[in-house]
């Protein structure tokens, strides 16, 4: 480890709490029921929500929707190319890991019967990779999701809201033994442990992930990284509200 | 066919021979050796050019260079959600005909061994579609491959510009008896033949797919649509190379 | 290239608008509904149509029927042999866009409502390909196809005759900056242009697939070789209707 | 089950121990190092054996050779069309089952070390399929290998003959309780106990596959199949060793 | 070979009609409607008869049921680790080879109609593999089905016994030109002829797979393995008798 | 949700903070290096470590080693039969995140470096499942890998043990708002909040996936089901460690 002494500076030269610059931008599809462009820093991700009125077979009959998401990568967003998984012919451990998370977050945040018998496909496409995709999706799926369901509600498709709780997220990480906020790709590759935190506008928790890289952490750590991301999500939740309101 | 008598419109209101607005901006990758997003009206493709300085191990030792391309499109590029290729495990046929399109158009206009053993590797990703994504790929290609190849002229990694002519493709179709010029998706759906055409700065072919959809089409038609053709490529090679300056 | 000055002759020794012997015999199969045994010199096509009175459900409840086609390569077809699709476990993309462009070929020569909500499933296999397969692939299929949709007709099984062109293919290149017709396995391989035609008995384009393999070639040369097409052709169309004829 | 009494005749109307029409012809293919096209009665087989200069990685430096086949149908091949295993993209089990059995019976009958370290790859194609494929491909298989092995050592590739035996198949069945040979393809659907049968020239046994589709067989049963398939294939082997000496 | 002269001896050390210790466990899983763990030796194989209200749509309206068989090994049930089929994407052929076998074996003791439209799905799955682990299936595999047969006659779902035969399997071999039996797998390895038989309790044949591994073996060697076969498999009906009386 | 009032108890029973019954036997496997049948309750997972000598190529030549895991349930581990991954053709997304939590938490305890160039491979195959299963398995697989690197550095293969902690896992959630210990089948179905802690002898903590499945949980539940947890795990590692002095 590189970070001795007193004098931890971050790679990205940003203080321990905080967040690279933030970008949502709603509506951004001509043709999907609710879109987000959404950066934090060099990273990009368009998501698209597509409202499909059948279900899929076996969640038919049960008087209640679902949200699905998926996840990928254009082959260049990255700093080296990395093989297209539409050519490899399936996709990464990794991408199905991500979209799991997403679409189960996004399902914690909704009353699914609200939906009716619709399905809401949530879709994640990275343009540009720095680190933190994956809560970069997720903050941005909360605002295209949240237009999509305007939309029907709008069109009297529904009759209530389904979205129950405001969500976004943000990963945190051990470096030196400081607890850091929003890694960057750099960053990410030399942490030692990597924590992705979904959380509610009420505080409260919707997913947390973590994992010791190089050795197990703190329970004290894990408590510090909480406090980094319950702050952190509190200004996403106010840039999420004004993308939606400009995009009106 | 809704178009009888005289008074021929296009849905899109254009003039036969008129082509959508263009645009191509080069340099959009922080990360690839080239890039270019092309926009023609809706439609638009972001494209990559990776250097790999591997080949794949069949086309080692043979003292040339190889250039190949991949195509995708985002689920909700359209107006309705399609499949994701990597999900579905497999590409479809239209893409693998695309992508094969693209990459010999591209080696047509290079010569492989001043590209020494290496690889470049196209990746043409529609961001929006809206008809004649596969022209706007292979236009935007040549932008992102010409950024590729000065890179390595530069770097001194090799001695010659391996680029032997200025390539561009644009889309005709026959609509009401009448032949006409790029095509966007509403048109594309009710035209009776559908064409490609990749030409070269010097006014000849590099390659021709007509296909009469639904009936077959005369020779005066096909020679009427590569003159349409002709004259809008001459446009193209004009905005491709001030795009390449603009991005200097 | 080898071919300099004025005495260009052709590796197989053919003149440049010499088709090689082909032959047509029709009903080979005792069991599909049609088929055809198609042969240009050494390259020999086995063809059968399979009427299948389900269509895939996503073409149900439309009033027509459709067309499908498939291609194969037996494993040794070829002077080296080839991995078998079937154990590689996908088909290549030069497969799909062969088989891609034959059923496009035959829909664009039949009334799709007139076959009723039944499918005739064209099977393509190259028992020794020595160049050309596609192009006699679909001459042949017409053949097959024709025995197929005649026997529903006599059947009573449709009220008149869906098919509305009789079509077939033949290849082309440039050589030498000289269009040929015809190519085998040897002169497909140092063309600098490979082009395929499909033409109806009527002179009009079915479809045009032309590809420049090494430099962009001339408007006059594609003029030429769909010149050279179009006399070939006749001479398939009376070919063909032999073949039927005899059959009978 | 239909027959009861004394009167037992099959459908075929052939007697019990009588083979349909065997043809075998050798060195059909223009390019496989052997070939041969065999029929029994409406069954065709298309047989190549391609000789192969490398082993596969995890066969090398045995010092010794290798024998393996592969078994197709042309979707057609049978009364009504099946699905292509290319397009499905995966072989069935009882393809495999039958390549792996063609395979193993070749090698049986072959010394791989006089090979050297090469392989011999059979191909199977069904071009006709009516009952008894496997066994007529494994017939007409030991006459393609024949013909490769005996180029081989023309060439002086290698020394002495690899082949240690002449091996020939043929099915049998159990049909109201009356043993039968050859079945075709209405007779095997309804017999209750089908067995095929891969015997060398000198009566020994290479290969068993007795199957009750119904009701278990007795042993006596087993053993009369046993004599009905060592006396048909005495005539085999003199066949095969015909269409040897009529090819060269 | 190793063993020549009057005093051959197995690897083993057992009497070549010496049969390994076999344990049957029936009734040992808490979920399946029938199970057995079933070992010959050092092999353990756990067989669960899975019972599936709902044929495939394709066996459906036949008035009958079905009996179909997996098999799969734990990766190191072997000595050395073999690849996870789940993780390479697809079952080997000689994993179909083994679940069709166990299918049709299980089929041929059982009259389906008596099974009502209804599945029974074996699953087999080896825990440990020391040779025969395909017999052993099919052994533990008849108790595990008797067990899900009787289930569903107690509840009154059929109203007769579907089973109209007792079935079991063993392993026989040839080596150093004697007849042995039930070999493991340092014996399976060596043994010039390798057959499994599968018998009923009334003496017939359900199946026989008998295979030349080096050389073609004698009909006398052929009738000696049958007849050690046939005193084994009625020590094994003793023992899967007494496993289903213990599990009641 | 059923629990209201003060009374709140488990379906199971159980305490809150109550664990199953907890078995490790090591040692189980004859041919693995490492390995053990592992029990929480009705929940059995079988796991096996192999030592393989060689890395995949690109992890090669880094002075250092790797584990990876994978994970399978029988299809018949459950309380109605799921498919069978090998035959479906691909691991579920669910699949391949617990893998990939396994191998991740094993690889958090060990010094890569010390293993020397080598892999480790643990396969966790669920015989039964009642809940839990992937806290087992990576409970049980820290035990499979003691006994793997202890027998490598008693064989001198390695010159110091290159695990750094002792580590297990157990699983929590809430319930009727109550945070509990170790849930089986049935109350994973209904629990509010589920979440996994793989956590170091140190008390320090590996991993934690903790997942909302109705509503969002409180940090105080976070803290809360960290403490059952820690306590529990106390208890598995004196039983891990029970297990290895037993097998040795």
């Amino acid at each position: 480890m590189l970070f001795i002494g007193m004098a931890f500076s971050r790679p990205s030269g940003r203080a321990a709490d905080a967040m690279r610059a933030v970008e949502f931008t709603a509506g951004i599809s001509p043709y999907a029921e609710g879109s987000c462009l959404v950066k934090f820093g060099m990273t990009q991700v368009l998501v698209t929500a597509s409202v499909d009125d059948r279900l899929p077979p076996w969640l038919r009959g049960h008087g209640r929707g679902w949200i699905t998401a998926e996840y990928g990568m254009l082959p260049r967003a990255t700093h080296s190319r990395m093989e297209r998984e539409a050519s490899r012919g399936k996709q990464s451990g990794r991408t199905q890991e991500i979209q799991r998370l997403i679409g189960r977050s996004l399902r914690a945040a909704c009353k699914l019967p609200a939906l009716g018998e619709r399905q809401i496909r949530i879709d994640c496409d990275v343009l540009q990779a720095d680190g933190g995709t994956r809560c970069a999706a997720i903050s941005g799926a909360w605002v295209a999701l949240s237009q999509a369901t305007e939309k029907l509600l709008r069109a009297g498709d529904i009759s209530s809201q389904p979205l129950t709780a405001q969500i976004a997220a943000i990963s945190c990480g051990v470096m030196a033994d400081t607890p850091i906020l929003d890694l960057d790709y750099g960053e990410d590759s030399i942490a030692e442990t990597d924590a992705n935190f979904v959380l509610a506008k009420s505080g409260r928790i919707v997913e947390i992930q973590a994992t010791a890289e190089a050795a197990p952490f703190s329970q004290a750590q894990l408590q510090a990284m909480l406090e980094l991301a319950t702050a952190a999500t509190k200004q996403l939740f106010k840039l999420q509200s004004q993308a939606l309101t400009a995009a009106e």
